[in-house]
Formats: structure tokens, C-alpha cells, sequence
């Protein structure tokens, strides 16, 4: 049996989209929760490239979160079925990347830039968030999932990022000008591995 | 035989990856290119999602520059023969990303910030450069691509990305500090295809 061990901080964060494909599929990981900034410092020294999260499978290293979400869900089969579907899937992590333009703005901001940026983030979630609900409308009206008729990591990753787009905007009921999309976040919520992880993980601020 | 048109803007930007990658695969397709922002305008109200680059395959639309990539790479094999391989693809992918960070800061700075985040791109670009060396140098000693023993997308996103590096952190010489990416980087500009295309492609200023 293939034995996985997920090192990340002790946050949701890039993580956390990791953490629920190993839910869905019922596969066992260690969770292996690095403390900031208490123990990174000491732990940094100890990784390939500096950075977190890295997946280890049997003992062998992989690190970028988005390359180890697309291991993930190509072992799991969370993925699409042919290489359109691929694509498509691919399609909404890109637009979903596009939030972390403004997050990455803000992680790095002065102080004194703070409003403007904010300002700009809800200018520009409000753009991505109406393309996404577009693109879920083109797959079964947008009453299903984002790619064919079964959850995909379009849909997980979705999900996990759209929590923090509140916060990135300042604007807590941003994603309510969206049914289909809220509509999909409740149904990946609804799932019962998924709301079984979601109701035993632990608490973290973001 | 499947028709392939890509239309993005007048520049290399983020669709000459995709145009390398057909010339890569001696595989004909439409080169549509956009002036902007005069005829931008009038063509983005028909884009599904106001932006570029688009391809379209027997007619159908797919969006976002890295989807395209990763279609075409794993429809003509230039995305690793295993998943293993296929998630060191990803890896570099996400590596090079993390140039856009500052890329993405630069485009939609003030004036009087300029200097600040050409600064810390400078920083933040060589780090990643760092980390490039040695996950190059982790396959063949980096002396032959970055997975594997034949060119994938991880080495010709690597190809394109690094043209704009020099202007993104003031620094010309930027890559010269890392040997075995720069013998890449020739490596990829010398497979005859791409010196081909190299040799007559349009000239953009970026």
C-alpha cells in the first residue's frame, strides 16, 4: 500500500485542497502540521526548496501544491475522463489562480496600501466569480459540477477558495450574487466524506 | 485531421508558448493575432470570457494559456510518460508561476512603486531561479531537460519565461549566475523546430 504523508503549516491555506482529496477518496495520509513561525524556521532548513506544502510518496518528494493536487486527483481520478475534460478542469483552476493575484498583492502590500488594494480585489473577484458561474452554466446548466457529471478538483479547489474571498474583499456576501455557484459550494459541502472532514478538522483561522 | 486556431494578442506574452509547442509537434494551426488595443475592443465582447489567449479545436473554445498548454502537451507528449512524470512537469509549471507574482504587481502598480517591486522581483526571481537550478539539477545532473530524458512543457515554458525575467528585475545578465539553466535554455532554443520558428516568427516587442 502506498503510504502519503502531506507536510504543511497548520492552516487550511494551499493545503487544505490536499488534505480533502485524500477525504474523498478514503485514502489514509499523515497530516503532518508545521507551527508559524515557531517551528518553520528550524523545518525550513530541511526541505528541498524552502517551501511548503510537500507531499511524500513512499519517501519520495513532491512539492508545489498545485502539482501535488494534480497527482492527487490523476491517481484518485478527479480529473476528467479524456483529455477535452482535462482541459476543462484545468480551465477553472486557471480562473481560480486569478484570486491569488490580488491575495499575492496583499501578502506582500505596505500598510498604507491596504484599502486601495481591497478595493481593487472585489473589483476584480466580482470579474472572476462571473466567470466561473459562466463556465459552470456551459456543464449541465450549472446544476451539476464544474467538468462531466461527477466532482472533480475544479470543484474541491473551488470550493476551498471561495472561503477566502470574503476576506480578500471585504465583502462577506460576495459569492451570494452567484446561485449556481453557491448552489455548487452546498453540494461539494454536502458531501458526506467532505462534511465529515469539515466538521472533524482542526480550527484554524484561514 | 483536427483544426487548430489560436488567437491571442500581437505579442509573444503568454500565447507563444502554445504556438512553440505546435511548431515543437510539426502540427498546423491558425495564428491569429489581436492588435491592441485597437481591434481588442470590438473582438472581446465575442470572447466567453473577455480575455486571451483562446484555442479553438474543431471549432470548440478553450481559454486560459496554461489549459491550452497543458492540452496540447498531453495531446501531442510533452508532459512526462508517468504521473510521477507528469507532477515533476507540474512542479516546474508552478515554479515559473511564481514569476507572474511580481509580473502580475508590476502591470498594475502605481508609477512611484516601480522601483520597490523591480527590487523585490529582483530578490524574489533569483530565488526561483535557485530553486529551477536545482530541481533541473536533480534530473541527469541537469544536464539534459527537466523530467525525463526528452523535452516536455516544464522545459519550454522555461524557454519562454525566461526572456522576460531580465526586463522583469532590471537585471540583464539574471540567469547568467545559473549555468545549467542557461545550457537549457540553449539546449531548447537549438532543437531545430523552435530555432526554426525562432528564426521567422513576428517581431514583438514582448
Amino acid at each position: 500500500m502506498t503510504s502519503y504523508k502531506l507536510t504543511y503549516f497548520n492552516i487550511r491555506g494551499r493545503g487544505e485542497v490536499v488534505r480533502i482529496l485524500f477525504k474523498l477518496a478514503g485514502v489514509d495520509f499523515e497530516d503532518q502540521r508545521i507551527e508559524f513561525p515557531d517551528e518553520w524556521m528550524e523545518y525550513k532548513a530541511k526541505t528541498p526548496f524552502g517551501r511548503l506544502p510537500i507531499l511524500e510518496v513512499d519517501g519520495k518528494q513532491l512539492t508545489e501544491s498545485k502539482a501535488i493536487m494534480r497527482y492527487l486527483a490523476r491517481e484518485f481520478g478527479f480529473y476528467g475522463d479524456t483529455n477535452w475534460g482535462r482541459s476543462q478542469v484545468d480551465c477553472v483552476l486557471d480562473m481560480l489562480e486569478d484570486f491569488h493575484v490580488d491575495a499575492n498583492k496583499m501578502f506582500y502590500a505596505q500598510a498604507e496600501e491596504r484599502d486601495r488594494i481591497v478595493a481593487e480585489a472585489k473589483v476584480r473577484s466580482l470579474e472572476i466569480l462571473a466567470n466561473l458561474e459562466k463556465k459552470l452554466k456551459e456543464n449541465n446548466n450549472g446544476d451539476g459540477f464544474f467538468v462531466g457529471n461527477k466532482i472533480t478538483i475544479a470543484d474541491v479547489l473551488f470550493f476551498c477558495e471561495t472561503f477566502f474571498v470574503p476576506a480578500l474583499t471585504g465583502d462577506k456576501e460576495i459569492i451570494k450574487g452567484f446561485p449556481k455557484l453557491l448552489a455548487l459550494r452546498d453540494r461539494v459541502g454536502q458531501n458526506q466524506r467532505i462534511a465529515a472532514w469539515v466538521a472533524q478538522r482542526p480550527q484554524t483561522a484561514f
